[in-house]
């Protein structure tokens, strides 16, 4: 089995939510063993984080990079930095904001360099972005248009039901992308 | 009277149009010259930027950065960096895309990073994001939710009447900021 | 009398040590009171922060991006950014890690956006780069060659000792700079 | 057997000497065929280039990010990017310029960004930094520091000469490795 490690951060549920469908998305391919930890419980799940073929990483931007806690475990995580211990695993990302673009960009972009301290390798949505022409719409896959990872859209002043679902489908897509590239890598 | 520049490559017309709702808001700041100029003839305008108090940088995003004219443009300001004839100017920057998001911050960060080479000063857009929460539409202000410069969306199979209303507003908006602030700092 | 605030997080006491270099140079100034705090102190000096009319920002670069104290404080900061409290201020920035370039630009880059989304107003080095031509050394101010913020390199296996005097010596150099055009806006 | 293919351009020849370097590290991998060519012939390369397994773009950075030349060759991947002709092949990039930090992670960036477009599958150079400690010294592989590409500093008033043999070994290293990963991904 190839296994796949979810970790996220969640302030206030949306980015949960994603990670759910991304969660979905990595578990509708066969072959494939989901680990699914939030970063409060990552500590225990070093062995786990060391044997996973892949590592998806996932957190709200908050003021223009990943939120706090998320980066608190990316800290914590030099001490593997220190042997090289995740050379070579896949790595993808994704994030959540109120605002449509809103420097979601940037907390990927963080993502990326962090991945690449490690010797992981990243892959992307590999998704052509939607809602970017006359007939498309929010109902679009990839709505906001990300490449380097997946960028979904939670409006600031709703739950989980703000969200679009468009957002979840391509979560799900997104996962099983992943997925698929770390079964491949693995095999 | 304060000199602000606006300097911008455009591949179809509609970084053009933003650029010119740019100027108009420039130009409704009392104390301001406006120089507008597409970089194509840029290369005859040296004198002007030497003299500008403030430029603005405008590109479409190509491929996930600044089209390669601009970059020409950009890179033609070597001989201007080697005397740091652009130290202390004020900077700001506004890119065009078919996406929502697609990697326009990509482009303002590469506008922040040649403007820091320069010794300019930055300033963004000063604005809340639009279009963030259950009352928002693509009517608001800053519907991309955008701070490092201006983001505008123009659907890939539209000419100009395939920009938003709110686009063209928040362009104007912009550029009024850059205008305040540059006669603020010649003073 | 002016006010600049230097707000830092420090884990080994390198950062520490720069952003006193950088608190001796805001302090050459003629007509500037420094504010110098760490993110351990920051929550009981928002009065200040608000009072500021320009704020430092400097923590390592961990894992890639500024240390996980130092975004605990940014994403504090977003009471501040709801009211948009900041805007208008002057901002910069500055890091430190073992590697001499080893994606400090990227904590820089995220500094840039989280002050953009404050609606600050961003000032870099100003400096040409150090050490680029066969008459150069590790001696030059901005060794590194840093324009968008300050960049020091603290070897990993010594304290403060094994930073070079020239990064204290650009760091000053930095500091001053930035007070000095705090000063001009302010007037 | 895989194909790598390397899409460089050099202004003065010192991009084009690294380039050589990194094509010696990929041409050392049994199993691999070396596409090697400058931006000014890849238009006439552009099924070497849809056939190949791995593509590594090199560019010096000028003014911040990736040349004009390169960013031409990067625009005209555009017809490519609508069918999606690269998904899913490795990527991986290098820059090269005077200053030791200079930006040049912003050119790197520039590169994952484009790539992440083309669905391209990103690989760094797994190293960990060189130089960064009280024991290490120019000579080191990696002496810049960089995970996410390879760096290499080349000095302003110098050709090829100016250059660290350190940074020609690391880029041998660094091809060495994009086509270790190339053969894995093709098998």
């Amino acid at each position: 089995m190839t296994s796949v490690a979810i970790v996220y951060h969640s302030g206030y549920g949306h980015t949960k939510a994603i990670a759910e469908a991304v969660n979905k998305g990595v578990a509708s391919v066969a072959g494939v063993t989901v680990h699914f930890m939030s970063v409060a419980d990552a500590d225990t799940q070093w062995e786990t984080l060391a044997k996973a073929d892949a590592i998806i990483f996932g957190a709200p931007t908050y003021m223009g990079s990943a939120s706090a806690p998320m980066k608190a475990f990316m800290d914590a995580t030099s001490k593997v930095w220190f042997t090289m211990g995740w050379k070579d695993k896949i790595a993808a990302g994704f994030t959540v904001s109120s605002a449509q673009s809103g420097d979601k960009l940037s907390t990927l972009n963080q993502f990326v360099t962090f991945a690449m301290q490690h010797g992981m390798i990243w892959i992307g949505t590999g998704m052509m972005p939607g809602n970017s022409n006359s007939k498309g719409s929010v109902d679009d896959l990839n709505r906001i248009g990300s490449a380097t990872g997946l960028m979904s859209q939670a409006n600031a002043d709703q739950g989980v039901e703000g969200i679009a679902a468009s957002d979840f489908k391509t979560a799900e897509v997104f996962g099983a992308r992943v997925a698929q590239f770390a079964v491949k890598n693995a095999a």
